[in-house]
C-alpha cells in the first residue's frame, strides 16, 4: 500500500508510520507541527525527549534501512493537501491530523473555535482533495467513541436499526458527546457521511477508545523513535496519566467517585485495528464505523490496577478525589459494541498487570522529568479557565479592554 | 423584550426587527454586511432595490417614529459579539447571522469551508458570549428541516424516543441532510445542546421549513423598508424563483421529476414564528426544538400551484425539466411533524392562489430586474461547480499552479 498518515509527527501517527513502514509498505508522513506549538503554549511536553521529525525519519532510516517521506503542510490549507496528494499518490490515507484535548477544548471561546476550525475545516479541506485527487484512496480516519457519550441504549457501530410509529429505519447512531473536542469529531463523521454519498469515496471512521501505553516495536529501536507519550491534564490520557502519577510519587487524581465508564485500548492495538482497517480497505460509498477499543472501565477500576501493579512493584500510590471538572454522570449504563474488528481478526492485548508493570518502568525512566504541576485538570467545563495564573489575569485585561471597546462602538454604530 | 437581530440585514432578519419593532420592544439588528459581499461576488441581486442597512433603519424611523438600533460585526468576532451584548443587553437573540444557500456551500471547498466557519464557529462564538455576558438571554436560532434530511420515519420536533434492545432512551432526532450548508446547520445545533447542557442557557432552535413571500406589514411601508427576495439560483428559494420564471416568462426549472418533498412556510409566518417563541421562551438548560413550517409540497405540486395561479392572471407559464444538481431522492416518504407552534397559537397562512397572485403582481413590479442567466443552478452536487464561465477557468488555472507547486514542495519536503 502507499499511505499517507496525517499528523504522522503524533503520539499514534509517528507509530502508526514506522509500523507500516516495517512491513514494506510505502509510507509518508504529513504534518504542520502544530501539536508541538500547543504543547509550548500550554507548557508542556512528553514525557520521553522527542526528536524533530527530520530526526526521526532520518534514525527511521538508518535503523531500518526503509524511507518514509515527510511533507510539511496543514491538512486545512488546499495548497498543502492538494500538493501531497498529487506527489505522494496514497491509495491509503490514516488521518490523525486533529486537535486531540477535550481540556484545550473548553478553555475559551477561542480553544472551542480553534479545535473546530482545525478539526472539522481541515477534514472538509481533505474530503474535497481526495474527491478531486484520489477518489478511489480509502480514507481511514480516527474518531473517538466519546462521540457517543453514555446513552442509556447499546452503542452499536456506527448505524442503528430503528422503528418509529410502524415504519423502520437505519439511521446514524445518534451522538451526544461531552466536550467541543469530541462534538469536533461528530461534525466530521457527519461531514463524511455526505461526502462519500455524494461522490463515492471509501472511509473508514474508526470510534477510537482512551488509548495507552508507552511503546510499539519500532519505537524501542532507538531513542530518536520514541513517540510522544503525554501524562499532563491536557494531552495525557487517564491511564497514562496515573502511570505517571505513580511514578512521580503523587497521589492518582480521580474526578468525583470515578464511576465513570470508557473504553480503552493498548497503542499497539491501536496499530493492529488501523492495519486491518487499512487491508480491509471500505467500499466505494461506504462509511464503515468500527468501535476501536478493546476493554471497558471505570475510572476508580483504572485507578485500582495502577495501583495493584505498582504495589507489586513496591510503590505506595496514594489517590485524591478531585471534584470533576467535566460535566458528565457520575454513574451510567455503558454497553458499546466492538464485534467487528475482532470479526477481522483483532487479537486484544489486554490491560493486565504486567503490561501496567512495563509502562511503569518505561516511565520510571523518565520520572526527573514529571512536572506534577501540569496533572491537575485547570479548566472548568462550566466556566472555561485559563492555562495558567498568567493567562487568566490577561483574560481579565482583555475583558476590561472589551468593555472600553463596547462603550465606542455602540457609539459609533447608533 | 430587548431584541437583537443577528444577521439583521438578511430576508428575514430585517422583516423580523420591523416586527418587533412595530410592536413596542427594543431591537437592534447586528450584520457583519458579508450577505451583500456574497450576492456581489455571485453577480447576483434582489429583486427590489434594497436599500443599505443605515437607509433602512433612517426610513423605519421616520415612517415609525420607532428607532431600530445598528450594529456593524461579525458575529464570529469575539470583540465585535461581546461589544455588542455589552452594550445592547438584549433579552432575546434571534440568530439568522448565517450563510444560507445549499448550492454556494456545494461550489468547491473554498465555500463549504467559509459557510461552515461562519455558520458553525460564528454561532460557537456567540454561545460563549451569552455565557459570559448574558447567561439568562433566549436564543432563538434558526435551522431548518432540511437538517433532517428524508428519512424513512416520521420526522419527529428535533428528539426521538427510542427502545433498543430493550432499554430506551431520548436522542437528538438522527439528521441526515443533503449539503454543507445543511449539515452545518446540523453541527450548530449539536454544539448547541452541548452548550446548553453545561451552561444552562436558554434556546429554541426553530427547523425552518422553505419561505416563500414577497413582503410583511411592514415591508410594504415605504421602498426602503422591502426585504432582500432573491429569484436566483444561488439564494432564492424554489417558490420564489418559479414566480420570478413566471414573471419573466422564463420555463418553470424544475429539477428531475419533480417529487421531491419538502416543507414550507410563509415569510409572514416565520414572524409569526419567531415571535411565538419569543414570548414562550425555553428554560435555562433546555434547547427546544419546534418544526417551522405549515405545509408541505412537492416541487411538482409548486410548479401545477403557480402555473394555475398565473394562468388564472392570463400568463401562460411552461415548465422545463432539468437534471437534478443535487443528490436526493426523487420519490421518498416526508411525514414531518409541526405541532408545538400550531399548540403555542399559529394560524398559518396558507399557499393559496391569492397568496401566490399577489406574489406575482408583486414581483411583475420588478419584471425587468430580473436576469434569466442566474436562475439556473450552475452547481453539480456531486462535481462541485464554478458561478460563472470565468471562475471555472481561473479554477483550472489555480490547478495548474497547484500541479507546479506540488513538484516544488515535494522536492522540498523529502
Amino acid at each position: 500500500m502507499r499511505i499517507l498518515v496525517i499528523g504522522g509527527d503524533g503520539y499514534l501517527g509517528w507509530p502508526t508510520a514506522m509500523h507500516f513502514s516495517a512491513r514494506g509498505h510505502d509510507v509518508a508522513v504529513f504534518d504542520s507541527g502544530v501539536k508541538r506549538r500547543w504543547e509550548a503554549q500550554l507548557g508542556v511536553r512528553p514525557l520521553a525527549p522527542i526528536a524533530s521529525l527530520h530526526e526521526r525519519v532520518a534514525t527511521w532510516k538508518a535503523v531500518s534501512g526503509k524511507a518514509i517521506q515527510s511533507y510539511s503542510g496543514d491538512v486545512g490549507d488546499a495548497r498543502d493537501i492538494r500538493a501531497t496528494l498529487r506527489d505522494f499518490r496514497p491509495d491509503t490515507l490514516i488521518h490523525y491530523g486533529e486537535q486531540p484535548s477535550a481540556p484545550f477544548s473548553m478553555i475559551d471561546a477561542a480553544h472551542a473555535i480553534e479545535t473546530q476550525a482545525n478539526n472539522v475545516l481541515g477534514t472538509l479541506q481533505l474530503a474535497f482533495a481526495m474527491r478531486d485527487l484520489t477518489p478511489d484512496a480509502h480514507l481511514i480516519k480516527l474518531g473517538t467513541m466519546g462521540e457517543y457519550g453514555t446513552p442509556n441504549i447499546d452503542i452499536e457501530e456506527g448505524y442503528l436499526e430503528i422503528e418509529h410509529n410502524g415504519r423502520r429505519d437505519r439511521v446514524a447512531f445518534p451522538k451526544n458527546p461531552g466536550s467541543f473536542y469530541h462534538l469536533s469529531k461528530v461534525h466530521d463523521s457527519n461531514n463524511l457521511i455526505l461526502a462519500t454519498r455524494l461522490w463515492g469515496l471509501r472511509v473508514t471512521d474508526l470510534n477510537q477508545g482512551v488509548v495507552y501505553g508507552t511503546d510499539t516495536d519500532e519505537t524501542g529501536l532507538a531513542p530518536e523513535l520514541a513517540t510522544s507519550f503525554h501524562y499532563d491534564g491536557w494531552f495525557g490520557t487517564v491511564i497514562n496519566r496515573f502511570v505517571a502519577q505513580a511514578v512521580a510519587g503523587q497521589p492518582l487524581t480521580v474526578y468525583g467517585e470515578g464511576g465513570q465508564k470508557r473504553a480503552f485500548l493498548n497503542i499497539r492495538d491501536t496499530l493492529q485495528c488501523v492495519e486491518i482497517a487499512a487491508r480491509n480497505p471500505a467500499a466505494p460509498g461506504e462509511v464503515r464505523v468500527f468501535n476501536q477499543f478493546t476493554e471497558c472501565f471505570s475510572v476508580a477500576d483504572i485507578a485500582d490496577r495502577v495501583t495493584a501493579a505498582g504495589s507489586a512493584l513496591g510503590m505506595a500510590i496514594s489517590r485524591q478525589t478531585v471534584p470533576n471538572p467535566r460535566v458528565e454522570s457520575a454513574q451510567h449504563y455503558y454497553n458499546p459494541k466492538n464485534s467487528a474488528l475482532l470479526a477481522l481478526g483483532l487479537a486484544p492485548r489486554l490491560l493486565t498487570e504486567d503490561v501496567l508493570q512495563g509502562m511503569l518502568a518505561w516511565a520510571a525512566r523518565y520520572a526527573k522529568r514529571i512536572d506534577p504541576r501540569v496533572i491537575q485538570p485547570t479548566v472548568d467545563w462550566r466556566r472555561g479557565g485559563g492555562r495558567s495564573r498568567g493567562d487568566r489575569a490577561e483574560n481579565r485585561a482583555e475583558d476590561r479592554a472589551e468593555d472600553r471597546a463596547a462603550g465606542l462602538a455602540s457609539a459609533g454604530a447608533r
